[in-house]
């Protein structure tokens, strides 16, 4: 890297600078206050860990994601997180062990060492929120919520839609079709693309009973409204319980959100297996009208805090709150003009500042000899009339 | 690592957990706010960089503490910041490129390959701010003005005291006394360490005036009280006028400070050169009594932009939020109790909880079938009586 070069950062890296950080910074305390307001607790996990550690359970999945390092004081492998929730998995089940149902959240940096899509920062800020000890629709719901008020909050005005699935309904179509691990690796592929032609190609080649490979080949057709659940019941009428206990669950779940939020779309999606891997019940995802990824996710993962010692039931969501500022319509957080005061060091002038700030003011303090580069941020100032001081507008 | 110790941190790495992580935020808020309120500019500059830019300047002190990583995008070496400082001067040389002089603050995690001390946190919470643009007592004095402000929001009772040391001193009697590099730096070393003994019989076998080396000699008894400037005035009466300069300067900046913080002990040590590379000027660590590391520390660095396209004056503090928040006093905010709420989807009772945390209630709601382990964080609960509801006390 030629000298003149030094300032370039890396792909998918990016400085946040003045005005941006202050709303950056409004945005967290809006969000992490919501949180608190629900009764989730704030927790702070370390940016690294033990590379076994941050891939376990959930963590499987995020293994090229993960930077890793060699520790220069034990020799372990270390990574840097490039996902908070499997850090919070860790102090559930190792370090609060809870007997009952705890609300966690966070706010912090991850990286990731390849961006997640083409407009994604390899540097989130990534904000969450997970409820430990409660399996059930209550739970789901709440966080849900949690989700889209966390949208609501960040000032999102472009119509919001909210996206649903349960991976109950493939993993029991699955093993009620019989077919081989491979088969069904195979299978969740091309699923997740939705490559419907390699789809069929696929389950021709298959020896299975007609009816069931015919369940498969419309489950990547099953995404829509919410006539999508009618669909699946009809097609599904005979497949095993749990597959219309998961479609029963997801309308529930779908009718408590239409009245809580009547202004947010339902899309539902049976085909929609993000993180089939660990998550265990209903998987979700909001997006924005206009922008083409999720702006945040989540789902029920309930084996998550295995590894660490206590499986218990676990459901939550995350988002990039730069991703949600960037969204937001207007300022999140306005600040008034500021006041310039004189230079000087005089007892009187120090008292005259420290006053004003203690009342909340922004007091800026000019410096002898050079002009200051935020000067137009003040709308007053502070001028000394005889013995007293007064401000002045500018 | 056997699967049992899953849940292991590394050495010098440590979860925040609550209710502690609510006080860190809480603290966090409160420096930011006051940095805001002297003019500061938040900025937040990425977790990782190209390693040339985080090495660049000040930065070639930190090559041993920054993890080292190669970017699978780019294949260029990255690097996760030890410090947030050369990135601070990277964005004021190349991003925001201001002509007058410009206030930056920040908060945020760096990682260090080892801890500064037996104490530290390999994952500080660094936060800090810096001046730029300004040459001169009034930015000195307010950057250190604005460190103690931090310890003074920090809720930390314990005496403080500020020490006040100053590079020029060293670097004109180096020049008066012509030592060679290797000299310099063999010099260097034993002055850092205070190793009396060492450098009694490294001066003996210089070849230079008697008279300049014994101004090296009596270098490192050079600290303590106010009498340390007089005590030096003397000895280096006839060095170089740029000697006498550092040592007026000293005493200036440390009459503003007094003036201003009376209850802040003041230190001299002549012979303190932490951050010799790159500082310039005045350099000053804060502490408090009954911790044996220094809580908060700056100086000024003058060259920092160069590499980045714009060397300009500069001088600012950095400190460890976490230490700051573990001296804390008290605590840093104390929420009233939260409300139970019962369990249930009805949308009266949602609407009721909503109202609640609109008023800035904490509302944490019972889920079915379970206990909660926050249950003792609340204080009164939501009840319905006939068409009402009312709050009652726990």
């Amino acid at each position: 890297m030629a000298l003149a070069d030094r300032w370039l950062l890396p792909d998918g890296v990016k400085d946040i600078l003045p005005p941006r950080a202050h709303q950056i910074e409004a945005l967290r305390r809006r969000l992490l206050d919501l949180y608190d307001s629900w009764g989730y607790e704030l927790v702070m996990p370390p940016l690294m860990e033990h590379l076994e550690s941050l891939l376990t359970g959930v963590g499987r999945d995020l293994d090229l994601d993960t930077y890793k390092l060699t520790d220069q004081v034990s020799g372990h492998l270390l990574g840097i997180r490039a996902d908070i929730t499997p850090q919070v998995a860790r102090i559930d089940a190792h370090r609060m062990r809870n007997k009952g149902a705890s609300r966690f959240c966070y706010c912090g940096s991850v990286l990731h060492t390849r961006p997640a899509n083409m407009l994604a920062s390899r540097n989130p800020l990534q904000v969450g929120a997970e409820l430990y000890g409660h399996a059930g629709l209550d739970s789901d719901v709440e966080v849900i919520s949690l989700m889209l008020e966390t949208l609501l909050a960040s000032g999102i005005e472009a119509p919001l839609s909210l996206d649903l699935g349960h991976v109950g309904i493939f993993r029991n179509l699955m093993a009620d079709a019989g077919l081989t691990a491979a088969e069904e690796t195979e299978y969740l592929e091309k699923l997740q693309l939705k490559a419907l032609p390699e789809i069929e190609v696929f389950l021709n080649e298959l020896e299975a009973d007609a009816r069931l490979l015919d369940r498969l080949a419309e489950l990547p057709r099953l995404h829509g409204g919410a006539d999508v659940l009618a669909r699946a019941r009809s097609l599904f009428a005979d497949a095993s319980p749990a597959v219309n206990e998961a479609i029963d669950y997801l309308e529930k779940i779908a009718e408590q959100l239409a009245q809580r939020f009547p202004g947010v779309r339902q899309y539902f999606d049976l085909g929609e297996l993000r993180g089939y891997n660990y998550h265990t019940g209903i998987v979700f995802a909001a997006y924005a009208d206009g922008f083409g990824q999720a702006i945040a996710k989540g789902g029920r993962y309930d084996e998550i805090g295995r590894d660490f010692g206590l499986a218990r039931p676990a459901t939550g969501f995350s988002s990039d709150l730069k991703t949600l500022a960037d969204l937001s319509a207007g300022p999140l957080d306005s600040r008034g003009g500021a006041i310039l005061a004189p230079a000087g060091q005089e007892s009187v002038l120090i008292e005259q500042i420290n006053k004003l700030r203690a009342q909340g003011e922004r007091v800026i303090q000019q410096l002898p000899d050079v002009t200051l580069a935020n000067l137009a941020s003040c709308d007053r100032r502070l001028l000394r009339q005889g013995e007293d001081w007064v401000l002045e507008a500018l």
